[in-house]
């Protein structure tokens, strides 16, 4: 029976965090109240509107195929979406729906790699996106950032790193697991670098809608020739409907229509139903609303870690993590994660997961339950440190 | 802007019927009656025992991701279904709940195929089997079926067709375009004879709820070492609702579960708890009385094709086609096709979308509509057939 498994399996890692959440879930069932930090899932519900419009959908009975690129009016709406939020227009057939931003990046890396072509990535950075890069057979060049440059990729940083065989880069901002944004400037020397590189941009954009002191950028702002990933799932609570959406450059369409054909067939219809409602002014105050909810947890939390003796190098902008250094606590923050859920009953994410770069000195917190149940897993997490190392 | 495309897409093809398909739209825009006989989606809703389980769940606005292998309580039905249906022990652990049958074939292929290997198919067969492949930069190696064999694969083709590189069969029953099926006997040696060649059987049976004379047998009743896709969408008319399932040997549980993490973190979760009320005795008699439905409709339009002159090599058992030999009347099934859209606003599916061999002699007549609806279409068809050629 050997050699039957592909040989990208050995290469595609699980997530750490998941041995971590089992163990999370044997300890509720023994009766320990667990604080979960460690998830990236917001814990706000569908908002009403889009819950209506998916179960009015629904009643029909009807739910069939949509075509492959996407209900033709929810196409649109994510076109006057990029009119309204950045000033952009995009063709609504360069728009895709797809079942999640999984879905996109399936399509997208899908359609550009070739077996060992290399795309570029921070480290650290969200895992899939390397795995999806493994599924194809190619391979990932990781490039250590740091909190000099946002935890983000620079021109520079493009041009230096950039091989015979690499196909393109992957730019994630906010990013998973720092939540920090890319500068608008740096941004768009480094998709004037891939481009002048004959490379592709790869822009994972699925925390747009939550950012809290600065504006959005997209990478759509400097070119038509970047694919653009995004998502109804952080914005809305809306992970369990998985869908999403890809932006691609006009000479992808063709190739990406056929591609999505053969490989999903079409996203869930109720969830495009569902989500058509996302754009309407009820679900987008809910967004603002929730926006400044979470808003107000980052800066409750960055104050509580660095009052702890958690350094981060700069303030994240973004999305619901917390990308901390704990030096000064431990060498092993794997370990450290693992003592802290024992001991302490609270859950968060190894910097392992995320990289190589320093892994073993980061952990990630997600801000992702409410400023009550923070301030108790803080108040744990001062009496486990008092007596660690 | 060369060399940006990956190589694979040159291979994957696009679905010949959908420039049909746009074609009868068109015509429909102009005010023309087309009936749709091309399609592969059933015409009844979704049942409403399902409907009703998946709004209860929405209701709650807590669509929340699932574990990537599926809703534990879902996979227990499933290998509940198998105990039941086939008389067969399958853990649930070997259950993965998948978004739709696609999702089935990118994980048991993502986790087998290495580029360059091959599978075996028979040739006709459903045509985004072979583009999983391609998306893999695996090579399918299609091997000629005729009605002799109810146009399916037996043990001694798989034997003299494997190379040193194949890595294992896709086989289809009842299988689409011909809605044949496999006889257990020819299922059996078939499997006995991957397994001794050290390869992985791939079983679609996403077609086994419609059956009409005969039981469906499941690969899973002559070896825990198949991997067996499944799905709710064409038995439940869910195409839409996107899921379906993929059981794997025991050896692959941990690789198509982080496989699963990476490549779509989970299956619709709305989806899931809807479909949980497919087990139930409501959903079960809905699926009966479209059985009946369809075995009706069957007999109705094969005797019709009989009648006008197409041959039929066998009888087809099951799914919702008939595959026809035209060649009576013409040598190119793709212009007949066309021209009868265009003339008589009847639109079937050429063969050329299912292989090579003897594709331009067939046409695929999906009886995906009703019987009044069909007469009406082979009305159409004699009329047409008499000032053709």
């Amino acid at each position: 029976m050997t050699g039957r498994m592909a040989d990208r399996m050995a290469e595609i890692s699980p997530f750490y965090v998941m041995t971590l959440l089992q163990r999370a879930k044997e300890l509720e069932k023994q009766g320990r109240d667990i604080i979960h930090m460690e998830i990236g899932e917001p814990d706000f519900p569908t908002p009403a509107a889009i819950v209506k419009a998916g179960m009015d959908f629904i009643q029909k009975g009807d739910v069939k195929y949509t075509p492959a690129s996407g209900l033709p009016l929810l196409r649109e709406k994510v076109a006057e979406f990029y009119q309204q939020q950045y000033g952009v227009k995009v063709a609504k057939e360069r728009i895709f729906i797809t079942p999640g931003a999984s879905g996109a990046f399936l399509l997208a890396l899908g359609a550009t790699l070739n077996p060992n072509e290399e795309l570029l990535m921070s480290d650290p950075c969200y895992p899939c996106n390397s795995n999806f890069v493994r599924l194809f057979n190619g391979k990932t060049r990781f490039v250590p950032v740091n909190a000099d440059n946002d935890y983000q990729l620079t021109a520079q940083a493009i041009r230096d790193s950039w091989q015979s065989n690499t196909k393109g880069v992957i730019c994630a901002s906010p990013s998973n697991p720092t939540g920090t944004i890319i500068k608008a400037e740096v941004l768009k020397q480094s998709i004037e670098a891939v481009n002048e590189l004959n490379g592709c941009f790869f822009s994972d954009e699925i925390y747009h809608g939550l950012i809290y002191d600065e504006k959005a950028t997209s990478a759509l702002e400097f070119s038509d020739d970047v694919f653009v990933i995004n998502s109804f799932s952080k914005n809305f609570g809306m992970t369990g409907w998985r869908i999403g959406w890809l932006i691609v450059p006009e000479e992808f369409i063709e190739a990406t229509n056929k591609l999505a054909q053969n490989i999903f067939i079409a996203t869930s219809t109720h969830s495009q139903y569902a989500a058509l409602a996302a754009f309407e002014a009820e679900a987008q105050q809910e967004l603002e609303n929730r926006r400044q909810e979470l808003s107000k947890r980052r800066d409750f939390l960055y104050q509580k870690l660095q009052d702890l003796g958690f350094e981060m190098g700069c303030k994240p902008q973004g999305a619901f993590y917390i990308y901390a250094n704990c030096a000064k606590f431990s060498d092993d923050s794997f370990q450290f994660a693992h003592d802290l859920l024992e001991k302490e009953g609270v859950a968060i994410t190894p910097g392992k997961d995320f990289g190589t770069n320093d892994a073993c000195h980061h952990l990630r917190f997600a801000y992702t339950t409410s400023i009550n149940k923070m301030a108790e897993a803080m108040t744990r997490l001062e009496t486990f440190l008092e007596d660690y190392k």
